[in-house]
């Protein structure tokens, strides 16, 4: 591949159609079309229908956990979980996430408080969010990022020693283990997201565990704004019920889970072997944990050893229509409102800022076949080999 | 009918499965299989895919609207809303509501105020409403009941000269005119449901309505967590993307509004009929409007004069298998946390208590043929009939 051979220079796209990031799992239209035939010949379509409780069974079984509450996104789960948590003050989280982890926040007037990351791994640096709890802090909010997780069992030692509770966005962890044991079951709770670019897919969709039996009870008033009784009261209700229709395309997707997960790692590997020769590309690998689903693939791009920023090799990718893309960007500290509302000290995250300028997903899962990421990491290796050229020509344009 | 033939002492119930009350209209399986086939051969599963923009475009065309916004429900709908609009301090609607009314209000950190009603209507009582409007309102949010109207044109005079904005719950008010104009493009933003039991069903769903590009450009930062870009600053964002799925459905639904509204008026004209006779039941017609969707089928009893109470006449129907319900029941100034918040004066809405008290809602839509309405109101005349009968053998066990 020669510098004009791009198509960012006018060449021909590399591939016909657009390599997407995220799962993307569907299952065939005969698996389908069944389990929607099912739906309109039980003329029912949400609150509680049948499908919705085998999938909630199954998730029980599947996570080792008490209750599997399912809610029709994983926003909507988080703002019912810290209600129904009773927090109150301040809740410590990584800005270094899904601007919906915070906003979940602001949603149930409490006041985020972000915390740095470990620039190798992305996770939570526990050191650093240690030195924010306060009198004022009622929760820390654990991110189990890029199918790793944040260390759920230090978190756990640090809230209990200081009182305060402790639950996770594993929107990024759904299948994922933990010394054995499946993400799922830690803190006080934890909130999956079923999102079509998950591993388990609902189209849209989401999930809160818990082993509390008195959270599940208040979650459960709150989902269907308490139904035609009050069964627990509760300060705040909302609609965050899962359709039928969503609960059907969850349970096939969870049926092919395995396989999904094991395909994603043969593709992760595959692209460690491309890339691993690559200077300038450091893959962010899924850390503590003893399985993971492998649902992303994250690099950091060291731009002066790479030879192009980040953004240029993003831009350079999608020109050959792979959906590479910064993510997550900005950090969520640098977004409205939290941008105004942060005092310089508050809002100085070193490792955030570097992480958010340098990450870069490239496409896995469902979509993704081993000889697309042949080539694109072939496209990589030129974007590398060619970099003087290529910014040269850009900087002329 | 003698008393002995009522399923309440143990004869066989008149209706062999559940008649409910709500539209729960679906299309034929032939309709329903051809839209999901496309959904599933176009693997597009939401975020504006195309037949969530054909229903926005139907809806704004239907509505006479500039911005018809979908949602996951209204719930989520009427806290952007809020949100949408810059709402501060406190916001006036009635207690006679769903209680995600006042909900979406306690989401989005206001305080809700409750007005009464027009006991004759059930409407928003206006100079009750205008009595509580003092330099802390930021808003009023009219509620359209039954298929009727609150007078938008009067609470927009109102609004107007105290400087406050005004928006509407319209979830019971799809398809309904005012003056021959739709409901939905009235004050700064109309918020419909598009739940399974509304007239324009989507399974589960909403629409937002506003003919301010500023609001609409806010509300669509808000619905998917911004995107992928900050196309305009927000306080908040949410999930509350509607699905394909969501929209096929609905755009089903909206074909079929011209039949199933005709199917309701019918259908209520039948009720109307046969109850008009029967001393103690007063129906609570659609008022305010020059055209209603029949959507509900509410009557309010007079236990003295009918000789049952509402919730002896409820239960006697329910076991008949006559899905009828008092609704709305508790008034949301009586649930946890207003019930707690509230001053004395504040509470004392006696309209208001006086309809949760003896409000009754009738089967109505779809899945009620004209001849399930001939035989409930039998079973109703009966009951009033045999009334001093019942009470006494139902006081014996």
């Amino acid at each position: 591949m020669k510098a004009s051979d791009f198509a960012l220079f006018g060449a021909k796209p590399k591939f016909a159609s657009p390599v997407p990031v995220g799962q993307l799992y569907f299952p065939s239209w005969e698996r389908y079309e069944a389990a929607f035939r099912g739906i309109f010949e039980r003329q029912y379509y949400n609150n509680n229908g049948p499908l919705h409780e085998e999938l909630e069974a199954r998730l029980r079984a599947f996570l080792g956990v008490r209750h599997a509450i399912l809610v029709t996104n994983a926003t909507l789960g988080l703002m019912m979980t810290a209600d129904a948590l009773g927090l109150f003050g301040k809740v410590i989280l990584p800005s270094f996430t899904f601007v919906a982890s915070a906003q979940s926040l602001t949603w149930a007037g409490l006041k985020p408080v972000f915390c740095d990351i470990d620039p190798d791994t992305h996770q939570i640096d526990i050191d650093a969010l240690a030195a924010l709890i306060d009198d004022d802090v009622s929760a820390i909010m654990g991110v189990n990022l890029w199918g790793g997780s944040c260390n759920p069992h230090a978190l756990a030692e640090l809230a209990q020693a200081h009182g305060v509770r402790l639950y996770f966005d594993s929107a990024h962890a759904f299948g994922c283990e933990v010394g054995g044991q499946r993400i799922g079951g830690f803190g006080q709770a934890e909130v999956f997201s079923f999102h079509a670019t998950k591993i388990l897919n609902a189209t849209e969709g989401g999930c809160i565990c818990t082993n509390d039996d008195e959270v599940a009870a208040r979650l459960r008033a709150i989902r269907p704004s308490y139904g035609t009784e009050v069964p627990v009261p509760v300060l705040r209700v909302a609609n965050a019920r899962m359709s039928e229709a969503q609960a059907a395309v969850a349970l096939m997707s969870l049926e092919d889970f395995p396989a999904n997960r094991q395909n994603n790692e043969l593709l992760y590997r595959r692209y460690e072997a491309h890339l691993a020769a690559i200077p300038g590309l450091r893959l962010v690998r899924p850390t503590g944990v003893t399985l993971s689903n492998y649902q992303y693939m994250v690099c950091a791009v060291d731009s002066e050893v790479f030879g192009l920023s980040r953004d240029m090799l993003t831009g350079l990718l999608r020109a050959e229509n792979v959906v590479a893309r910064r993510y997550f960007y900005p950090g969520v500290h640098r977004c409205i409102p939290y941008a105004e509302q942060l005092s310089e000290t508050e809002a100085r995250l070193p490792n955030t800022d570097s992480a958010c300028a340098t990450s870069v997903q490239f496409p896995i899962g469902a979509r993704v076949s081993p000889d697309a990421v042949d080539r694109i990491c072939e496209i990589i290796g030129a974007a590398h080999k060619h970099a003087a050229e290529i910014r040269s020509r850009h900087d002329k344009t």
